[in-house]
């Protein structure tokens, strides 16, 4: 039987919207977002979308009049009576009441800013400027969309069968790699394949695919909205824009270099426990590590998303070391470009000697490498950053120059201030 | 939104049935049937289960109860107005009116004649008993369900997402097939894979994959069911049962010696054009067409089910030569355990010296090889045949020892008869 109901509303439906909630976004924008609430209310930033793959002309790929559609519906969400119970009512990384009424009060009435939309040749310039704690709520969106839209535009040329089998054929690859993985003793992963999946639906179904396969190797997902409706832990602490800004706002050399600990600082007052996990690489994760405060070392853990993740993983280990903590205690969450035979690899190597942990993003939700001519739905490298916080250019320099981003003069700057030498390059695929 | 009356529907049957039509058969059966219903009406015999894979324990694995639920809802079937009006209106190869009216008028108050189940050790031992043209309708459901029970009996232990990827990988597998395939210039193939499939969703899965993928190069299915749904052409000709049915009623050597070529007798009588399809051997090819009269030179083609293919269509090609004959206009239609390198050496050989043409069964519609632990869902090699007809044993050598059946004493005999010497054993799959 048809349900005609059914399908008379969804023939009703102007577009098929990518963002369907302010919540499908990932979980440590929603604590960083509280953060930045309490700590830099006043702060006046603006994000922008970077292609890295400029191989990949979106502006040619993906309609302006459809992109807009889809943004202005993002702005149209408000938090949702269940969402905001949810937020409110959960217990998150052990603790209740982990979203302050104050927070939760402003959130329930918040609606996203406006973008800035210009095509600049074969790419789009999307920007968003306003309080810092609205506009990074932009981040997880604005890049959804826009992977969802280019794969939309090459998933309309196909016939039924063929879409059929693409996704068989995607599925058939993540089962794969769920099946070599749950044979790893003492695994954890996480989902963090939010900001860079193929779309909505295909992220829900890994995660469950990770769910039923994995057992209770799967840890959770980055994803609000799905943590939710499939009743998994959220996971995620923070990021690099909270260095990124509180540097940018940095009057002085020395308030720079104070910056990255300024944030730490700002989080332990917050947060504890599983929570309390260092991001060491904004501006160089050696020189990080060496000139940090020793409370930072009693920190729960590390994660390591640039460089050698080995290498950077050793360099914790000895930081540890040398501050009198025990690493075998410390929890070394690696999430940059993850796949399997890495993933295998760091656990072996790291096994015993630290408590490794995997957040699992682009390549769990979004590998479709090979799977159409020309490769068009293969992942590439997209990201939305703060570029300036009241009125300054922000820097990022990580431990692959490939990822580092500002004004060359200030890139100089903060290498000097942080002494940060040679660093080896690394190609950034996803 | 739930169709919450669809809901309810589904919960309210008390089995899942297997066959839910009467023309979810062959076509080529129910031409069959049509002429013995007027050639041979009064026939009385005994069709049986023949599991020629012992290694697969049917008894252990098929509930008997399920099977007789199964096999008692086949025979509250009936045929349905709309499959009336199908078989009745429709053009087949060309043909109005293919089914004359005294026959349809029979064929719309038939049920299918009571069964008989019994279990011998791992096996069953099933047998139908009456009417020719009336137990002969037994064999395509008998053989659809007892396949489709086995898959169930291993389904049944599998999880969602296992199911998922089962069937994921399974249409890659076929799809990839069908990419295979469709390169090849000039090829035309049908589906032949009602028989043996892994179930009927499966087997219409396949057939429409097959039609998206292939355009023009699938001809069709052999399946009525699924070409009246989808607007295909209905697939077939004749099969061994005629021959053999024929033989047995044979009085004397002389009399057994000249039964196929009166099966061929018969049928053109009824048929013209591209229903003109010699399958030659049922007592062995060669000698066959040797002894053929000159007429059956003239019919369209051969259909090549058992043996060395490449060898019988040598075989044909002399033949048609030595009648004067040319090989280029006649139709080759190979049908016998056919995957994609087989199709393709066979069309590559054949090509331009005949008009060659691929009948595609279990290897379409049932290849789940490799797909489940201990390969519980392979194919297998079941077949239905006639075993006696008015209480004297059926015989049938074919070009390969391994698909001979009927008492010994009688296949000396036959071999005598038909002058069949040595012969290849090969080892039937499926």
């Amino acid at each position: 039987m048809v349900d005609i109901a059914t399908r008379v509303w969804n023939h009703k439906w102007k577009i098929d919207p990518i963002i369907r909630s302010l919540i499908d976004t990932d979980f440590y924008k929603l604590l960083m977002c509280q953060s930045i609430f309490r700590n830099k209310p006043d702060t006046e930033v603006t994000f922008s979308l970077i292609n890295r793959t400029t191989s990949v002309p979106l502006a040619d790929l993906i309609d302006e009049g459809e992109l807009r559609e889809q943004l202005d519906h993002v702005r149209s969400l408000s938090l949702s009576r269940g969402e905001s119970t949810w937020l409110r009512g959960n217990t998150f990384y052990g603790k209740r009441q982990m979203f302050r009424p104050d927070f939760m009060e402003w959130f329930e009435g918040m609606r996203l800013p406006p973008y800035h939309l210009e095509r600049k040749g074969d790419q789009y310039e999307l920007t968003f400027e306003g309080k810092w704690h609205e506009v990074m709520l932009w981040e997880i969106p604005a890049l959804a969309i826009l992977m969802e839209l280019r794969g939309r535009a090459v998933l309309d040329r196909m016939d039924r069968f063929e879409l059929q089998i693409l996704y068989a054929r995607g599925m058939t690859r993540v089962w794969e790699k769920i099946e070599t993985l749950r044979e790893v003793d003492g695994l954890g992963i996480a989902d963090f394949g939010t900001r860079r999946r193929h779309s909505f639906l295909w992220q829900d179904w890994c995660v469950q695919a990770m769910q039923e396969g994995m057992g209770s190797k799967f840890t959770g997902t980055s994803n609000c909205l799905i943590a939710m409706r499939r009743e998994m832990e959220a996971i995620g602490t923070n990021a690099h824009e909270l260095p990124m800004v509180y540097a940018a706002l940095a009057e002085t050399d020395e308030e720079l270099f104070r910056a990255p600990y300024e944030v730490l600082s700002d989080w332990h007052d917050e947060h504890e426990g599983n929570l309390r996990i260092i991001l060491p690489d904004t501006y160089g994760t050696k020189g990080f590590l060496d000139n940090a405060p020793d409370w930072l070392a009693g920190w729960t853990g590390i994660r390591i998303d640039s460089g050698d993740p080995a290498a950077a993983a050793e360099v914790a280990i000895d930081w540890w070391k040398s501050r009198g903590e025990d690493p075998k205690q410390k929890r070394v969450i690696f999430s940059d470009g993850l796949d399997v035979d890495k993933i295998i690899a760091l656990h072996k190597q790291f096994k015993g000697r630290v408590l490794p942990s995997f957040g699992w993003g682009t390549l769990l939700t979004n590998d479709f490498r090979g799977l159409v001519p020309d490769d068009a739905l293969a992942p590439f490298s997209l990201v939305c950053k703060a570029v300036s916080a009241n009125g300054r250019p922000t820097v990022k320099l990580s431990d692959n120059p490939n990822k580092a981003m500002g004004p060359q003069s200030e890139i100089d700057r903060y290498k000097r201030v942080f002494g940060v030498g040679d660093q080896d390059r690394i190609e950034v695929e996803v």
